[in-house]
């Protein structure tokens, strides 16, 4: 039996067909809907809410809603998730898009010399005749001096055509010094590529104009991957699954690269065709997938990834529809938990270049964090955990228009939106800021409990009235229903106030772990770079004082927005900062986490919020 | 409308449909039923002939059956090209099946030292734990001591399930230094390999055991291409008529080396996935064909090929199902029409290894020859046309059982026929030594010219008897109507001599372009190697008689056999056998004939009938 589902966002109503019996979640992910579901449709996160068009209709069979507030279940919420279509619906979607999510795309970038790996050069071949019977391919080695036939079978196949096209004058594309493709007539001016942050979630993608150098274009978007599961051990569950579970996986990511280059070159003015080179990077499992290679391995002790090596392939190879001679690139990985991004955000800091030391950390559900400078790299990958992304916290969100993003208790309560809007939850830098301020008023104590009514008579009443008890657990009401954009309160619970904890002392500890290894104090840590979005809008003074970030690197923070994506262009732009990642990659000393006693004694002196 | 064709051979009946209208010869072919067309359905070599089982049944449309007798068509006998279905038809197909044709696989082959190209060494890598997370890729570049990952990303696919598979114990597949493929567990055993000579009509292949070199079996069959046209111009035609021309080309030319393939490890028991190299030789339009290569620019002046290099190909990227992981190696060639079953046969011959001069004529519709020492070797390619394959032959046939292969004039005419059969017409060897003997008898001058019955006053009368007339022309009787398989005279003509003056006066300036290009006498050629099919049977007396083979070269002719599968074979055994190939490509000097003046001089001069 196929039922109806009619999808109301906005103004516009579309529909499709489901099987009865049918999870909800699924189905509109499987339609391409971009539903936001951290927790994987385990009912958990409670982000997949959609709400029911008629409360009084039909009702969907469901199970375990108690994430809703039952004030919500009456107004027609629902979770996705939990919800088995055996009826016609007609539901809407949450106008707080996660499409709309603010994607960090800008990254700080070095100067490099402009020397991409592709280049263009044009020449005008002799023509043969009976007296100059040498073949097309022996011919085009002539002329370029070379003893050995160069060109691939691939090329082989376009050769005599292109040669014939344009009067024996043609322009060869070069990958290096290797014949890479050749095109009629004169077209040394087209030389155009892109650089890719394949993010978990996010893709990031750029376009630059490789004659000049100049960006024309920037793209962000949603990984097509999202589909199959929120974080990278869902996905690798996925491909274990389905026996084509790999090839799907792979397909997506191709989709969604495919899809930024049609919308960066449609931007410029430009076709797919124009572009002759692609620079990836990714964490280290999604490089596997875009390779279709087992990631399996990865999702387990002792996480071995099959490679980590750089990848120059053909696009066609590659399965991106740019230019057919065109090469794609992807930046080498340290290990399954070091990947090509933060591979490329080293080199972009700049950190493996100079003599005194310095920290990055890339905020993420593994918060990647590299120590060193030119002479040794030392990284490790901390299991932050999405608490940073919003997930797994009751009012969490991304960070969307209306996440509350910073947070202050003076006299009176004071906090701020994204876009300035109404608020409809608290995002990762909120969550710190939030935290930093009961912590500095007492309402949460060094170990992260949270007080109740009776516990702090010197509490002004105005703050004392925003405490208040969620399920049993302490909570503090941030904002009230009046004020917020789905007239629900947004609290902060307990519970949150784990899952913070628990994300900061993985970073904390992974940052001391590094610097014990190292053999350094804190304090001869001349810069840290925070990369990433999260890391780019998080609150130093917050991070600090709640001990995300130790105290002693205090004053000398520096967040370098999407350094992976600023990696990428660099390499793109020149051919020796491929190199430099090379020998960044072959430097690195990786620490395995699940494996060190210190980390575990770090964390747990991490958990607590620190005196100032 | 569809209408029933049923096919009548020996005692089987098989039926299939054709649309009114369409062609016999098509019809039959699109079937794949191996018939011979050398004229590609024009209606002029007769050699399509089917019988239609009652010939006072329905008539299919058909035109331009003047080929054959009226006697024949009484007997219900048509041109399959000239007959076009309109109403069900049943027909029997000619028993003297070209299936049956004698296939020269054999030839003399050199001994090599055995070192094949691919060869498989066993290991042990020590299991991955979380102090040593190394990928799975890093882990074996170290066990084989290699600073790069040399791994392909097909490789990449394969390699963590086959570590794990069997306890990291693994077998290396090596083509010379590269890692080629790797398996499960310890298969050193199993290594196997297989060379084929893709002929225009023919195909011959070997398999043999690469750990002793020992041969397992061979194979001879039809080229599938062949229903896209009889000779490489008609398919090169093809090719550009139909937009998929060439990929159809490919895949028929696939499907026949894939054939050969599971005939070949069924006849020994193993499996194609056993096969971890191909070697393969053949013209260079078959190779062009073979890879998707435009073969275009050979048809016609100045006769450009696109390559003419060695290739060393995946098995899966040359489209051949053997083991996933093993080596294709495509022979280099030298010209358009001198191909790398040329540069075999050299090899082959040990012409290039020795300081005296040797020739080597492979003949077929073009005969290739090359003339030379260890110094240097040129080469050429004379357009003998199809004469000593049976076509343009009025009675002509191809080596098939029954066909007339010796003759002699004594007192009385004598011939034999292959297998001793009752006569079904004349193969290319029954013609030389036919023209021969009437030459030698008187019968035709030195300008090829036929008696007819009152110009030879000394003639016997027995032999004054076999004078004739044929459409106008003069003629000779082979075998009368009595002796012959199918009750019909064969017949030598006046048109027949001429074809065959043509062919022989083509090979003949073609040596003696090489010999004044070389600066050289005739006398000088200490030995002349006869290869291919024809160059086996050819009886040299003959040869020489007519001056196909200049008399200087007598008492010194060698048939080699199958020279091209032979070297194939031995470059499949050998890897510096395939070095020695590349340096007799390089050293090879081709002259085209078509631009030579002296050849046309030459020419000439050799369609006469020599004295001996």
């Amino acid at each position: 039996m196929l039922y109806k589902i009619r999808i109301h966002r906005q103004s516009q109503i579309e529909e499709l067909q489901a099987e009865e019996g049918s999870n909800l979640l699924q189905t509109l992910l499987q339609h391409n809907y971009d539903m936001y579901a951290p927790c994987n449709g385990n009912g958990t996160c409670g982000k997949c809410k959609i709400r029911l068009i008629d409360p009084a209709g039909p009702e969907p069979t469901s199970k375990g809603h108690t994430i809703l507030s039952t004030e919500e279940i009456t107004a027609g919420y629902r979770l996705a998730c939990r919800t088995t279509i055996n009826s016609d619906l007609d539901i809407r979607l949450d106008d707080t898009d996660f499409l709309k999510a603010k994607v960090v795309t800008e990254g700080r970038r070095r100067k490099v010399r402009l020397s991409p790996a592709v280049s263009k050069r044009f020449i005008t071949l002799t023509p043969p005749d009976l007296e100059d019977q040498r073949s097309d391919s022996r011919r085009l080695a002539d002329t370029l001096g070379l003893k050995q036939e160069t060109a691939s079978l691939s090329l082989l196949r376009q050769l005599p055509a292109t040669l014939r096209a344009a009067n024996f004058e043609t322009t060869l594309l070069f990958n290096r010094t290797r014949l890479a493709g050749l095109e009629a007539g004169n077209t040394t001016a087209k030389l155009f590529g892109i650089a890719v942050d394949i993010g978990t979630t996010t893709l990031a993608a750029y376009l630059l104009n490789l004659n000049t150098g100049d960006q024309l274009a920037t793209y962000s978007g949603l990984n097509p991957q999202k589909k199959f599961g929120a974080d990278v051990i869902a996905r690798i569950s996925h491909t274990l699954e389905k026996p084509n579970g790999l090839a799907e996986m792979q397909a997506a990511i191709l989709e969604g690269i495919n899809q930024a280059v049609r919308q960066l070159t449609a931007a410029a003015g430009l076709q797919p065709t124009d572009v002759y080179e692609i620079v990836l990077v990714g964490n280290t499992t999604m490089l596997h997938f875009l390779l279709n290679l087992a990631a399996k391995n990865m999702a387990a002790s002792p996480f071995i990834p099959v490679t980590t090596q750089t990848f120059i392939l053909q696009a066609a190879e590659a399965g991106i529809t740019i230019n057919q001679n065109a090469i794609v690139v992807l930046v080498p990985a340290v290990a399954a938990y070091i990947g090509a991004d933060t591979v490329a955000a080293a080199l972009a800091s700049g950190m493996s270049t100079r003599k005194p030391v310095s920290l990055l950390i890339d905020f993420g559900t593994n918060g990647e964090i590299v120590l060193g400078n030119s002479e040794w790299l030392l990284a490790c990958s901390a299991a932050a955990g999405p608490a940073f992304e919003g997930a797994n916290i009751h009012n969490g969100v991304g960070s969307i228009p209306g996440a509350i993003d910073s947070f202050l208790i003076e006299k009176e309560l004071k906090y701020t939106t994204i876009g300035g809007e109404k608020p409809v939850g608290i995002c990762g830098t909120g969550l710190i800021d939030i935290a930093a301020g009961l912590y500095k008023a007492g309402i949460i104590d060094a170990t992260g409990r949270m007080a109740t009514g009776t516990g702090l008579p010197n509490l002004p009443q105005s703050l004392k009235d925003r405490l208040a008890v969620i399920d049993g657990m302490a909570a503090f009401l941030i904002a009230s229903a009046d004020e917020s954009a789905h007239h629900q309160e947004v609290y902060i619970t307990q519970k949150d106030i784990r899952e913070l904890q628990n994300a900061k002392a993985a970073i904390a500890a992974g940052i001391q772990v590094l610097a014990a290894t190292a053999g350094i104090r804190l304090q001869d840590i001349e810069k840290t770079y925070l990369a990433g979005g999260f890391g780019s809008y998080i609150k130093a003074a917050s991070a600090i004082h709640i001990g995300l970030i130790p105290l002693e690197l205090s004053g000398r923070l520096e967040a370098i927005g999407n350094a992976a994506g600023a990696g990428a262009v660099e390499i793109l732009l020149s051919r020796r900062s491929l190199h430099q990642a090379e020998k960044i990659k072959q430097k690195i000393k990786y620490i395995e986490l699940s494996s060190c006693r210190e980390f575990n004694d770090f964390f747990i002196d991490a958990m607590l919020f620190t005196e100032e």
